[in-house]
């Protein structure tokens, strides 16, 4: 597992990319793909492709490349694509089932079991097949489970989520709010934040001519 | 406008941070701020926070800090935030949906005035008060406007949403797809991809002991 651990975060999210293409290659019946086959779909070098590779231990073989099952068994691998870790949704409004449609589709690394929500207007409802729950049965439901996942995507009460989170056990946060959020330590917060985003699309607009007007 | 687009990508994010706290402070009737107490809330260093600041050129005064209404409007400024870019969306899912959500309760740096699809089931329904119209209009909707950024929130479909998009003219795309599009020369691309954040979150979960097993 150490190495693993050890894999740059650019280098994870080519690998995430790689394997998006490597399962267009699939269905459509490639068996082998070549580093510069990679490299030139995506338009980068095919050294950088398999300085990548590297770090999932796949090995090609020459002239003929990467067994596409193989490697994509090793990407999934990597990136703890291959389990389902057990996971809880906390907010069922629009990014709430955005979230779950991307799950339901790709299944990658998260098994969403159970949705919450303070929102009256959302309780009840059933999302992706998840009845919602009021955040109050959040502790009582999801204590019964071992090392599980919160994903955060209310955007009011955000800390307040948190701190039921936490009391619930859950041990990493993957936290779609934009806000900054406190948690004990040793819980792992991966953040992403929409507003982050947008604020480097529009500084760089800026360096377009049209929108400096 | 030059020394703007300088700004470095960390602090670009973390001045959208301070924005966020500035509006809460400004909520609370707060009228001066010190970096220190910005740095406090947010769990950083002061020295970081006043260069970031310097960046926008607000001027602070010793003793009493940062005029917040000031800073506020500097930090706006610089982020691109103050104007609103006319955007239309394409893709009026649940992801195009939580995507205007935010827009509508931020209103920051763009405007959307229109929303589009090619799935029958969003086409004419209203979100957020717009119309969802066939994405086969786009190019006659959108041609009448000037100076004009897409959001591509579409997850099926994508390269010709993007192909529609350039013939419509759109200068600049903020790409929510898992997916690398391909652009004409000197379109602005912004991409925000899930699964990126999703690999780093479960690459991560590895490096805790409980979910190693």
């Amino acid at each position: 597992m150490e190495n693993i651990t050890k894999i740059p975060e650019p280098t994870i999210k080519r690998l995430s990319d790689y394997l998006h293409l490597l399962i267009h290659f699939k269905q459509n019946s490639k068996i082998y793909v070549s580093s510069t086959g990679i490299a030139n779909e995506m338009g980068i070098d095919a050294i950088q492709v398999r300085k990548d590779i590297e770090f999932t231990n796949a090995k090609g073989k020459p002239k003929i490349g990467y067994n596409v099952d193989e490697l994509i068994e090793n990407i999934e691998n990597s990136l703890n694509w291959s389990k389902r870790n057990i996971a809880f949704i906390v907010g069922a409004g629009n990014l709430g089932k955005a979230v779950l449609d991307l799950q339901v589709s790709n299944n990658y690394g998260l098994q969403i079991i159970d949705a919450f929500d303070d929102n009256p207007e959302n309780i009840g409802k059933t999302i992706n097949g998840l009845e919602v729950h009021p955040i109050s049965l959040l502790v009582q439901l999801a204590s019964q489970v071992n090392n599980k996942i919160g994903i955060l995507t209310m955007q009011r009460n955000v800390q307040k989520a948190v701190d039921l989170m936490t009391l619930a056990g859950i041990k990493a946060i993957w936290n779609f709010t934009n806000q900054k959020i406190d948690t004990e330590p040793g819980i792992l917060v991966e953040n992403l934040n929409i507003n982050h985003s947008l604020a480097l699309f529009t500084t760089k607009l800026q360096t377009i001519e049209e929108f400096t007007h």
